[in-house]
């Protein structure tokens, strides 16, 4: 055979055990808290019918995505999101008892520009409800994306709006054309970013917005304080009547229902220049940000969207959904540093002193297994020493076990902890507790934020 | 839009929350297993460059599988299988320390000609160890399938071979052609489906053995018996010189250690008949059966292949490793009736009395949920107490609370068993409490093997 040169595909990566650890512990945190509220696990193929992935966008999506002829000629593209194959599996499945609480974790694929942080393959993590307009779905993925970033150790923000507001702007300004509309939402939404001489520019020269309307839409901007506050001035702008109102109610409702949650009210915040960008969002509509991080963006978002789901049955079906960003939180962490390094899951190592001390050493292996504590064993009882030591501390294992005849002797083991440096003498049958106790005491893998530490 | 007709590509398929939470539960015991015996896990890319991943077998496999050419005209392919990929991770990662011990869990793709139970796209759940030759390697695999067995609730048999023997059953019999004992080697697999006069039939026929060869290779299959037993029979007609003989070594130092791992020795078998398919394995191999359900074939299998990792550095490089059959396994804990139905992972439905009630079962969800008790709340407060009700036992919801004013003005609430038919009154404080020992003893979701019931 011709030797092959092994390269992997540019906008690809591999995801080497200390890259998968973090991020297999995220995913298993996110999903622990969609259980908690009752959300169930569903999974959809990779590949789709063109026809059906691509239906209702068309244009600017079709060239950014995988799109090819598979063996039997039929026109397939990889999933890009997790929502449209929901929206198709609603409606192969009318059956089912409504509201539908389901979560994805899946990779999708993207024929975007690689680029730094940018890829073609990554994981997206969404939990969404079908089938109910009740404000309380919208309060539990409020309180779910609080819940999740707490757990991870994060003091997040979820910025809060409503899209039915700017309905009722577009209204309040007698703006007749959804197009200028459009313009308007999309200057609006980089507020933060541009500020109000940013905005004032943008909106004059693009959208054509001028005279009381583009004071009416700076004095709507500026709008701050408690959320209480902020309702009451938005309530003021655009009068009593119409979809802003509606949309108003909306966030007092959403804003009473979290409160009754024993969610902190100062994690939740109404932002009223967030627009986001997709333009099916009809109601609420959120995003995570870390105030001490906030260059790097969201850390996940979502929105109510209740146009979508129906797609393939042209008819409205309410849903609401939330999308964690696996990765962008991720890197979040590792920015605060509180993504401790390990490239095994494993917590203990366990030596082999010669072949002859071997058995001795699988048996320490056997009984730390057995108490469920991630171990890993010397697979050469021959190899010296110290190299098995520094294999242990390459692979950032906490704890090694040395066990010579000595110790066997005495049926106890030597415990040397890798990070304090210190050693300590057990017995076999005290040996996992101590081990569990000492784990705990410094969690090596847990985020230092969620062990209170 | 015209409206698009939703369907599923054949040979695909979705999972529903019925089909994913026995699932996701399968796969993390299984890799809890693992990460206790010290794998890590490692993810590689769907796609890759199609010499990368076709290069070594091109011809048979390369009909079968999914390759295309991507938006820069790439000539790419799907993974098949998640071995390959490791072979060139390793090549890309020569730095790694070894032994590299992995986990991975992924689907891979198939141009299968569907079928019944046959997918073109399906999750692999592989765990190999890179770098090592010990036996200790072999014993942690074997034992990793009979632990993960057992805790799925299974009485499996885990039978072993080593392809050594065959060698040296080559060389004891003078084949001296290799595409000849090829042949043998396929048609000895199915000893156990078509039995000795089977095989007689085509090895005389298919293989042009006769005369003493084929009374011998008939006498080997006959070996039976104990484990100790099937070894010194071997040896008697394999000799004490050559692969058959290091075959022999190989398997009784396994056996070995396997008896100091805490495994039972009578999960382990012999089996002089099984050669497994594939052509790369080297040394031990290994199938997991259910006597109770032979039929359903082997729930995972694996074997030593120290010819394929080091594929792309034209150098063998030692590993071993065990695939475990999701599908297949589960497939088999319906038919033993082990398999539990839920399409919720939530184990309480807090029913809504009334809209003035609402805040009281927001409460008593918030308290549940805080308690880590998947909670599924009623969305609609003003839904009949019928429908609610018929929602949770629709999703197989095992307890069911109802909280009305009665219930609020002492602070408690009932709790209905839905299996069982009983109800009870708690008080907020100890609900949770209560719940997890209701839940404890009878586990709706545990494979009844694993919980003792």
């Amino acid at each position: 055979m011709a030797k092959v040169e092994p390269r992997i595909l540019k906008g690809f990566r591999d995801y080497p055990p200390e890259l998968m650890i973090p991020r297999m512990r995220m995913v298993r945190e996110i999903t622990e808290v969609f259980e908690r509220f009752g959300f169930a696990p569903l999974d959809t193929p990779a590949i789709e019918y063109s026809d059906v992935l691509l239906g209702k966008y068309g244009g600017e999506t079709d060239k950014q995505v995988t799109r090819f002829k598979d063996q039997g000629d039929r026109d397939v593209t990889m999933r890009f999101d997790l929502t449209v194959p929901l929206a198709r599996f609603m409606a192969m499945n009318r059956q089912l008892p409504k509201p539908f609480k389901r979560y994805q974790v899946g990779n999708v694929w993207r024929g975007e520009k690689p680029g730094p942080g940018r890829f073609r393959e990554f994981m997206q993590c969404d939990a969404d409800i079908v089938g109910s307009s009740s404000m309380m779905c919208d309060a539990e993925c409020l309180v779910m994306a609080h819940t999740i970033m707490k757990r991870l150790g994060l003091d997040a923000i979820v910025q809060v709006n409503n899209r039915l507001i700017f309905r009722g702007m577009q209204q309040a300004l007698g703006i007749d054309s959804d197009e200028q509309m459009t313009i308007v939402l999309r200057i609006l939404d980089k507020y933060l970013k541009i500020g109000e001489k940013g905005v004032r520019e943008e909106l004059a020269r693009d959208a054509t917005i001028d005279g009381t309307r583009l004071e009416r839409i700076c004095e709507y901007l500026r709008i701050s304080g408690g959320n209480e506050d902020v309702l009451r001035q938005m309530e003021s702008m655009l009068g009593s009547a119409g979809e802003g109102k509606a949309g108003i109610t909306q966030l007092r409702e959403v804003f009473a229902l979290i409160a009754q949650m024993d969610a902190p009210a100062s994690a939740f915040q109404i932002v009223p220049s967030l627009v986001r960008g997709a333009d099916y969002y009809t109601g609420t509509i959120f995003e995570i940000v870390l105030p001490e991080l906030i260059s790097f963006g969201s850390m996940g978002s979502g929105g109510r969207y209740d146009g979508l789901i129906g797609m393939f049955l042209n008819e409205d079906v309410p849903a609401i959904g939330l999308s964690m960003g696996i990765d962008r939180t991720l890197a979040a962490l590792e920015e605060l540093k509180k993504l401790p390094v390990a490239s095994s899951p494993a917590k203990v190592f366990v030596t082999a002193f010669s072949a002859e001390q071997y058995a001795y050493s699988i048996r320490i292996a056997t009984v730390l297994r057995a108490a469920a504590i991630p171990t890993e064993l010397a697979l050469d009882p021959d190899a010296k020493f110290k190299k098995q030591m520094s294999y242990a501390s390459a692979k950032g294992i906490p704890l090694v076990v040395i066990a010579g005849p000595d110790e066997a002797a005495k049926n106890v083991v030597t415990v040397k902890d890798m990070t304090a440096g210190t050693q300590s003498q057990h017995a076999i049958d005290t040996l996992a507790a101590h081990i569990k106790g000492a784990l705990q005491k410094t969690p090596p893998e847990q985020p230092s934020g969620t062990s209170g530490a």
